[in-house]
């Protein structure tokens, strides 16, 4: 049963489950006490931050041990803003940061600093030159940028962030850099002069619970409070030992063997990367396809619900994840894909875990088109309360009467307008619903039902013509567009809910 | 080899250790995950919470795990504070909670916020009224008091406290009570009607690395930022889902065992209390004879060295804690002792694990007094520079030179008393240098050496006469006054560094 969740977490790698096994009879004890027992943890302790500093590529005075990459990360933001904080409270981190690094930054300005998101391109990677550009133009009202977070490699598509850049622009600026670098960190050490480094041991096939925080010497740092005495005062709390034994232990083993297996997994995401789009119509691979994780493939398919495709992938045996709007446990499509501006419905991301056979994927890619098929015919029922000037089909109108929208036809844009008070993102949206030839309420349906309402309609106006789809769905902001761009149609603009689309083809 | 520190952490319980291997294959993925290694994580976690909040004694939905006691404290703390904000900004605690506590209620305060500490007597316990009136009366600028923490019982001396009338006044003044039930969980619930619950899984033989955090419907509370989805927004961060599953299996399997195992470990402890005093001379045994945890002691020792007599101790194969200040890890005597007034010197907290057998104990009875005696033995050897009237021991000086302070003999009162502007701690201590008969200088020496150099010099004035002890050591504040309540001495006092004792006997 493939699991293709490795950027997720990992099973425990062999080594690690060894190291556990070994360190729970010597590791129990506090290592701060003074008798044997404590004397015994402490030196698993120190040997376990040896091993993990040489890894990382720092000192072992500048590691300490924390209980996950989150709060490795929520640490080194606030301990670098409140250590730097004569410096100014400017923060700034690219668009594409993992959620974490983005809470902090809201907790930032929540306290009253300043948060600059440097933005990406298509295939979500930051230019060094615009992240340095923010680096020196950043002003908050105490003075200028505290503190830089960028990651090593995005954990949703993949794609390599110019660490090395970006950290001698930092160098250059006085700014200390901090390295997000849970997905790379199996990989390699982080390159360049980087200030500060979180990563996560279950990433690596280490167990849950132990993050790393390393934070150089000379950089300002006052740990959040409040004050405790273990791990320099920057980790409070009695840690697991043996699973910080087993952290250590596994990042010394996954990098031993890291260079050939990336090599094998690049290939088979080579793969996978030029045969989705053969073997599944309508799909958008993201992410750049060069400068990336070995590991990492991220796929959108047109007019599929990523929930659903998640499941059917999940009865088939291959476990995956998704960054669409459309699963359970997020309202909103996944704030990487939103950045990089590309299509968001049927989100699939495929993390091979080291090891993976050459038969996985093919099984994989051999089971998808018809996962994929299998969602499209499901979802190709429900269809639009068209308004004019073709009458609406009965059988689709029939299949969405749930929804309650079907007798929801005239003005529903002026409507829409007033609600969320005319918001302006296109070029000719000053007044979108003013032309449409044709409008259509998909607004209380989920991705991704407006944009297959919108395709079920489009043929229905002139070339030329306009189709106004009302969609109060987070996700069509970004799945229309990329739509109307994967359709070689004109998008005109949204105001509202108010999306307006020129068929051009 | 007995292991007599289990106040500070226990092995992992047999039950503990079986449940973490088992859930080793299938505790590793992520529980917010979709896919059948998720959806297996999620189950894992949901049993154990289950099964933890069971033994708590709250609803599943109001336990979240954490990765310490520590961090459920000072979350909890934050939480409550931050929920509560528009009530007032006051903290009442007790003088002796843990230093996660403690510190917490520092950071409150360099935050604004308002912080009384109740006192407690002489076995460590606090008084329900005097916390009830503490509760009404503490005032912050902002309004009254926000929250109320209090432990179950204490973790250096073992004292229980008063939870359960504390909880009804704190009900009663519509204060929520947060109780510490690190040291006290694994022996039963915690009775009355607290509001949050704090608890640590290594002191009950489950892993490192897991705390609970329980709050009470109703109770307001707001997560300190960042934001996370994790432990409904409570913990942020991937836990160790196996140490989480380990930790609620040891729990219910240390309850199973609990009732008889106390009655069997409290026998013991009663021996121990009998018997020190009675073995070693010049013994304090502090704490709550009766109201107290079952398997903690802690007596101290005159004219001991608290780390030597640890390191004797360990060299005779028992593993103990101290609470002196003459450990390494530590300056100062423990908060807890000092809150007390009791005794700091020569410190030793025995706690037993369960299963603990009664040899071992009477192996440690039989070890313990000559234990004591070779570190006394070892330190008699030092002395003072006596000023007046006697001459300095010419071979105790020549012990103490390392310390070059033989040559401060005029006016050191004086310059004590302007270095640490006149703190006045005694009922005559306005001028305690002035009628001194005798000025013993100890400064720049650690404990118990002080308390030594008093005792070698008392005999040297008339009944009536006063020594004046020069100590900057804090430990000679506690084990000064302590020193002459056992040899029937008058404590004038303290100013600055300057003791001041009247021979009575």
């Amino acid at each position: 049963m493939p699991y293709f969740d490795a950027a997720s977490s990992l099973p425990l790698h062999p080594v690690a489950r060894q190291a556990l096994l070994a360190a729970l009879d010597e590791g129990w004890a506090d290592p701060t006490r003074l008798h044997r027992e404590g004397r015994r943890a402490r030196l698993l302790l120190d040997a376990a931050r040896e091993a993990a500093s040489e890894a990382v590529g720092c000192r072992s005075d500048e590691l300490v041990f924390t209980p996950s990459g989150t709060r490795s990360l929520h640490t080194g933001i606030a301990g670098a803003l409140a250590g730097r904080r004569r410096a100014g409270r400017a923060l700034v981190v690219s668009a594409v940061e993992h959620s974490a690094v983005l809470h902090a930054a809201e907790a930032h300005e929540a306290g009253g600093g300043t948060v600059v998101r440097v933005p990406v391109d298509r295939t979500g990677r930051v230019e060094a030159a615009a992240f340095g550009a923010a680096l020196r133009e950043s002003r908050s009202p105490e003075g200028g940028t505290a503190l830089a977070c960028l990651q090593s490699a995005n954990h949703e598509v993949g794609t390599e962030q110019p660490v090395e850049e970006v950290a001698e622009a930092c160098a250059g600026a006085g700014v200390p850099l901090l390295v997000d670098a849970a997905q790379s960190l199996a990989w390699g050490p982080v390159p360049g002069r980087w200030s500060l480094l979180a990563a996560s041991a279950h990433k690596w096939g280490g167990p849950g619970g132990v993050g790393l925080l390393a934070v150089r010497k000379g950089v300002r740092f006052a740990p959040p409070p409040p004050a405790d005495e273990r791990e320099s005062g920057r980790s409070p709390g009695f840690a697991d030992l043996p699973a910080i034994v087993a952290a250590a232990a596994s990042l010394r083993a996954v990098r031993a063997e890291a260079d050939a297996e990336a090599a094998r997994l690049r290939a088979l995401v080579d793969r996978v990367r030029a045969e989705v789009p053969a073997l599944v119509p309508d799909v958008e691979v993201v992410g750049d396809p060069v400068r990336r994780l070995p590991h990492v493939v991220t796929f959108s398919c047109l007019y599929v619900d990523g929930e659903a495709l998640l499941h059917a992938l999940d009865r088939a045996g291959f476990s995956v994840s998704s960054g669409s709007s459309c699963t359970s446990s997020t309202l909103v499509p996944s704030h990487v894909l939103r950045a990089m501006g590309v299509l968001s419905e049927g989100n699939v991301r495929v993390s091979l875990p080291p090891g993976t056979a050459g038969a996985d994927v093919d099984a994989f890619l051999a089971v998808l088109p018809e996962a994929v098929r299998e969602v499209r015919d499901r979802l190709r029922a429900p269809a639009a309360a068209v308004s004019a000037p073709a009458a609406a089909d009965g059988a689709d109108a029939a299949d969405t009467a749930d929804t309650a929208d079907t007798a929801d036809t005239a003005d529903t844009a002026d409507t829409a307008d007033t609600a969320d008070g005319g918001e302006n993102d296109g070029p000719e949206a000053a007044d979108p619903g003013r032309e449409a030839a044709l409008t259509v309420d998909s607004r209380g349906k989920r991705c991704p039902i407006p944009v297959i309402e919108l395709a079920k309609v489009i043929d229905r106006v002139p070339v030329g013509g306009t189709v106004l789809l009302l969609a109060d769905d987070e996700a069509a902001r970004l799945d229309v567009p990329a739509w109307c761009e994967m359709r070689g149609h004109e998008y005109l603009g949204v105001r509202g809910h108010a999306h307006r689309v020129r068929r051009t083809a």
